[in-house]
């Protein structure tokens, strides 16, 4: 079959021809009905052989952790978990596998990923059923969507009636991060975004408000979907006292000013990385019972440059999904 | 009744002639048995006239806000909750008083506190009964002690059996911390201090290790009683993925890498000033119990001066009280 | 002025002259709008003299605990917390006002309530700022539906996306729990109610199912607003592993089966009596946020008895205020 | 080998001839050096074919299911995790495992156990590293220890310093519940017990206070471990409000009485079976702290008979281990 993969380390990812996976004991052949892009994806390629290495990846791999499909054997229509873990150590065995310390490694990044016509799960964890769902979109429901869940569930408990949420980067996650905040509090929710089409997008979604710039104090809860100097000092001084405020994006910001006056009054800062198993299984409940929109814009197999030159010039308008 | 006062802005407090209190409607008269002394006593001379107004602050006011004595009209002996709280606001009516925005004047700041005979107390939700405890050492349990059970409540559902807790800086607050840590988990507690004195006196009360610098990087929990650049820093450093990091020295401290991959992930960073009333009521349950040890140096009313400069030098080898 | 009095023990409540109330140190006089009326308030006139007088309450008292208006000095629009408590014990100091034992006399019952044209409130704790409401019929919001709101509140962490929540009883409370659980959840909410007329409403609110009895056994979560024998019996079978059931309803059921195999497992039951204060700021924050619809049937100051009679004979269709 | 064995429905099991096992792929073989002996043990000759058919159950089977030793090939000590469950549905991805569905056939129930010189072990999740405690006597830890500690992790959150915690049953359960809760609170623990034997052992592990029958009515949280009629309405009743009922005993009772008046208000009661994996590792943790207790009987495994017999006549001082 064609897969797109990294072949060498340091080198590019291309479309080469790859063997047909056939399923050993214990493992599952999904046939791939669609797989999103993640900016993660572009990364790969300044990976250094000796961290690769370290981590066990394994060269070739095929690219793609957002994917949908049906199992080989049945048909059943089903997303695949996104992050790795390994279900056996302390943070698994406590329902907070985004924690695993063995999530390094995955379908897409050191294993073989989505972009290719089949690909295999060698854990019956990682199946998630679709229903009557698209498989050839449910994709990013796995990554973009569970990641932007597992930050609304962390500030869910400090969320009131008639408070104010935050969510700072309206683009992919964030916009999932809007819908929840809608669907599961009655809080005010604002998007804050410098551009005006995410703007836009976030109000037809469910915002209450679209701002370039938060201006307020009195936050119950702001998530940080960008994470760079500036967003992560406005978004900290939004913060009331006993509210929270957590960092998604990884653009390697930092707080300048002295903690014990800055950071929230009794409140909460947290960051985190990817998601568990269960904040997929919440966003895969949401989307069956029709409560979230998941905006993608389909490429075909032949475009997967095309669309990630899009996903690097920041001019998609949903997330994007190749579709097989 | 001689009290030791602020008696104008920018000057330094002295012992002088005040008037004796007498309680009006609502109002309960206090006699003072014992009054502990607190670092940010040091400060009130400091505090420019500007912002004590605003704060409605009354110039002279006497000072001293770790009091403990008896009610006057029954004998009771009782401590007095040290942090200021309305009652009344979203804060307080969620058992957040330590969120209260009205916390800023109260008894030895602003108002009359306890380094005189009798002091004045005009809310019922301040008196702590002190059973047979000792009225004359009970003072630093309302402020010192209620504020480390403010942190270590806050840490509590992140520590586990088998696992570490650490305390940075073992002075007055954190020696409490130390104590409560041991009571209520099962973690192996380590006490960090530059002070051999200090590392001897937290083994003494139950540190199960007690170093200059912890070298730990799997801690369930850091509570920084410093907060300086370099304690945050190793802090921060110190937590396990899901730990937490508590900020309660107002040293004025700052981290200054990228948060996203320098944060516990999966973890909590909070910060917070004060304490509420229900951590007052659990540190006075555990020292009715017999469970703690309050180490306190007797100063005679006379004395306040010296029992100052001990405190300012850091030779105290226990919270200071002036016995009244 | 008017009022709708008990006068004597076990004698009926009637209209009669009672003094204008005036305000003293601490106290706040109200300018009644609205009044609504409840199933307690018919059981007034069976409370024995010694279980009154024991309570302290004062003979005679003016009926009605579900008040709004305005502060007569200001003008400002006002609910009034509908459940007493102290404000001070280890119960409010948490924020478990609910729990307060100083509950059982209050504004209605024991001591001076709304069905007259003034009440007194010497606790600002029970002022409760409407903002644009409509203070005549806001007072069933602070009982009613803080009542709800507390029973939903304690259900929220057990709620999953696509997951059922149950409410039996859809009269009142039932179906402010409707609302709020279709505002606060992603879950299916149904109710159960014999009434044709009360599931069409609960349908018209929000319910996404009516029946007049459930048969699912994987409820997240049952509210029982009835707690007769049956109520209770389907409703503990009804939830799932994990899921919660919560008894409001005071019709005195018990569940005649082996607890250790009928009660959910790894789940929960709870009961409650009243509500918080903290429950009732969320429920007019709703209410102020336009997110909640509060049925009510208006009657006049002269038709009390017959509100009260159509509440005793079950054929309201909302809650009965009485317009002052 | 010699197996303690199932070999038929309805019929008592026995000692016979087993096939000496072979680790298939994913499997790892246990070299067994001690197996705990409970009263569920007991109850295995009256499962039904049907049921235990339709439990997938495969007759024979080696009973036994508290069991320890070391890994075959490497020697390493461990525990194995005593309850079943499958670790991919919603309840095992959040860890909630005991209330997983699969759960109701495993090693000893249905699955062959412990009473051998060797069991297989199918699921990395069941291996409990030991470290420096003796696996013979470890068995125990992972049953009676666990689901003690899953029974006080629930009530913890409302166990307050200063107040009382409660232990119906000091029996082997119990007997573990007041050492966790000596250990993890600063509450009074109180066991209640008709035996002299027990209440004093109860004393000697920790517990505060021993009584024939607790009289208390403002118990923070009361654990049943016996869960007949009379221990479930004592138990009740001594819970304050805002505490909680822990019912772990399966003697069948029920609680005659009104719910809404007689569960405790703004409280708790809660059932369960089983224990959750994150449980026995805390357990292990704690044994390997040496902050706890396990009295052990030793039996050869000649005298399987015995010991069984003495555990049905409740004349056993500790939990029963077959050594091996």
């Amino acid at each position: 079959m064609l897969a797109y993969r990294m072949t060498a380390w340091g080198a590019p990812p291309r479309t080469v021809e790859a063997p047909d996976p056939a399923p050993g004991p214990g493992e599952t052949l999904i046939r791939v009905a669609g797989c999103g892009l993640c900016r993660s994806d572009l990364t790969m390629r300044h990976v250094p052989e000796a961290a690769g290495a370290a981590l066990g990846w394994r060269m070739p791999f095929t690219l793609g952790h957002e994917i949908a499909g049906w199992v080989a054997s049945t048909g059943e229509p089903v997303a695949l978990v996104s992050p790795a873990s390994c279900g056996a150590c302390r943070h698994c065995l406590r329902g907070q596998d985004s924690g695993c310390p063995h999530g390094l490694t995955g379908r897409g990044y050191g294993r073989d990923g989505g972009l290719a016509d089949h690909v295999l799960v060698d854990d019956e964890r990682a199946l998630l059923p679709l229903g009557d769902l698209d498989p050839r979109h449910a994709g990013p429901l796995t990554d973009a969507g569970a990641t932007a869940m597992h930050a609304v569930r962390r500030a869910l408990p400090r969320v009131t009636p008639g408070g104010t949420a935050v969510v700072i980067g309206a683009g992919g996650l964030g916009a999932f991060a809007v819908q929840f905040l809608r669907i599961l509090t009655a809080a005010t929710v604002v998007a804050v975004d410098p551009s005006p089409a995410r703007r836009d997008h976030a109000l037809s979604i469910g915002a209450h408000h679209a701002t370039p710039a938060s201006g307020t104090r009195d936050a119950d809860v702001v998530l940080d979907f960008v994470g760079t100097d500036e967003t992560i000092t406005a978004g900290v001084a939004a913060v009331r006292t006993g509210g929270a405020y957590g960092l998604i994006g990884s653009a390697g910001g930092r707080l300048g000013k002295p903690w014990f006056s800055a950071l929230p009054r009794d409140g909460e800062v947290f960051t985190f990385q990817g998601s568990s198993i269960a904040d997929a299984q919440d966003v895969i409940g949401l989307a069956r019972a029709g409560l979230i929109h998941n905006q993608v814009e389909e490429f075909a197999f032949g475009e997967i440059e095309q669309a990630y030159a899009r996903l690097a010039a920041g001019s998609l308008t949903g997330r994007a999904v190749i579709v097989l």
